[in-house]
């Protein structure tokens, strides 16, 4: 089985694809249990060894509303040093900026929403609030040559609001570009979206100037969706992915958001189709089948569950 | 939340998909415990009730082998008068297919592999004489106006065999269609097929003669690529699906075959691209939630828990 998946490349992919990998911060702040920091560490340092070179580290949010990411000063120096690799972390506030830039982090993420009332639960504010709330964080990493990731929350549905008009999320995703984020994730936070779906949502923000190459994809496999999801924005010209090693994580305040796509399902499809990302899929699911005996729970994901032999 | 998925068309889709349930027979006849022959029926009446308009019913496969569905002659006449429903057998060999005619079916399958080794351990004979044991079962079937379907196991990966080259499988595919069978399905029977794998066999198969329309997908959920495998056969003009209510069953004899694609996952991403399947989603998540509850465990398809919230 060695040779699985054979390589048979499909028209109009691209060559290459980034995977940004969330697992340490989406996937470990959504555990019950904090995970000690130890773990954390051989996890971003086995995760960076399997290939991944985008690996989102931590967040720099008040402890009290993440207590499962509340060692970010004792982890960062621990994995800052790993080499080739970009290690983005969660930055909310000024005072998230002040605490990464502190330890010297090159790569931020801020987190917008594109509904009002999501944007109420996770930020405590109206998405123009958290646009103000924003705009001094990212100039002054901007000013610094900080890298800034801007993360949009439900842009195909929400649960309280339903399905999300394609027009609201272009409107909140140029409000973050303008600020001067370099690039932005579209998140299906609660895991509805479909491909038709993906592709007129990245046509309109094409049509609305934006170019796709600042574009991420962030699939939730609530409903299964995902893949099939992230090969439409592939078809699309997508060239960045987030996902998380062995399916971890999901969020917390959305009902119905377990099940980020899985680092491995998704390196599966993208070997089988020929498309590059420096991922040793092998090594990955090593990687997951560790953290789960840490984590004391089997992976979700499909493909770490099928090469490990744990059906 | 009744309003999601939103239903957003993508380009160069067809407008219906015919789904080919095969939950009450591919999937049932995995379970360890054989399930009564009541809960048979009424697992199928709910599935008719709930809009799938082609469910393969039961197989005639000697008890010996399947015993889960030895109750085929209890079971097909107390479904049979199910109206404006096809409800495919399972047909090894003239045996078989004198049991089926007996009952009145009125569409048979028979079940062929891509690859030898799986001839062997599934069917005990070489590829050519299981095509010699089929001949007369085919022909007869023919001549009584009796649908023929041929399934064609390990099309894209063989556990014994790794890798499976597209001209083997244009061989057998069409050796079946030559021997008369109505349609083909081509079974990704361990889930390791990839989009562009899907497409090159398909096209292939157009190469060699074989007309889009005489072919269906059934994937596998292995390693979580059957939704996007789905999604690129459908994207070449496959209008015929194998799907099980719930995700139940996959194949006993093949290492790592847990999981047939979840019918449910497949009306979701349908629904959302505003392709037609007659199928009505609550109903069937209904449906599957009950037969979870005669199992005694959950269904494993993302789309039914999410939507009965088992998580």
């Amino acid at each position: 089985m060695t040779d699985l998946p054979m390589v048979v490349p499909a028209q109009e992919l691209p060559p290459r694809v980034r995977i940004h990998e969330v697992g340490a911060r989406d996937g470990l702040q959504n555990e019950k249990a904090t995970v000690p920091t130890e773990v954390k560490a051989e996890f971003i340092r086995r995760l960076a060894a399997a290939g991944l070179t985008t690996i989102e580290a931590t967040s720099f949010v008040h402890p009290k509303w993440v207590p499962q990411l509340a060692d970010a000063e004792a982890l960062f120096p621990q994995i800052s040093g790993i080499e080739g690799v970009d290690l983005p972390v969660l930055v909310p506030n000024e005072r998230g900026l002040d605490r990464a830039l502190e330890l010297g982090a090159r790569r931020i993420a801020v987190f917008g929403s594109a509904t009002e009332t999501f944007s109420q639960k996770n930020l405590n504010r109206s998405v123009a609030e958290s646009l103000t709330m924003f705009e001094p964080v990212i100039a002054r990493a901007k000013a610094g040559k900080v890298h800034v990731r801007g993360y949009l929350s439900m842009c195909f549905g929400d649960p309280w609001e339903g399905a999300v008009p394609v027009h609201q999320v272009v409107g909140v995703a140029k409000a973050l570009l303008d600020l001067g984020c370099d690039e932005l994730s579209l998140g299906d936070t609660i895991g509805v979206a479909t491909p038709g779906h993906v592709q007129a949502l990245l046509a309109a923000l094409n049509e609305a100037g934006v170019p796709t190459d600042a574009l991420g994809v962030h699939f939730h496999d609530t409903y299964g969706q995902a893949l099939s999801n992230t090969l439409a924005a592939l078809q699309h010209g997508v060239t960045t992915v987030d996902a998380s090693a062995g399916g971890l994580g999901g969020c917390p305040y959305a009902k119905s958001a377990t099940g980020n796509l899985a680092t491995e399902d998704l390196v599966w499809m993208l070997d089988g189709l020929g498309i590059e990302t420096g991922v040793d899929l092998a090594e990955l699911t090593a990687t997951s089948v560790w953290l789960a005996e840490q984590l004391g729970r089997p992976s979700p994901s499909r493909t770490v569950r099928a090469l490990s032999h744990q059906e």
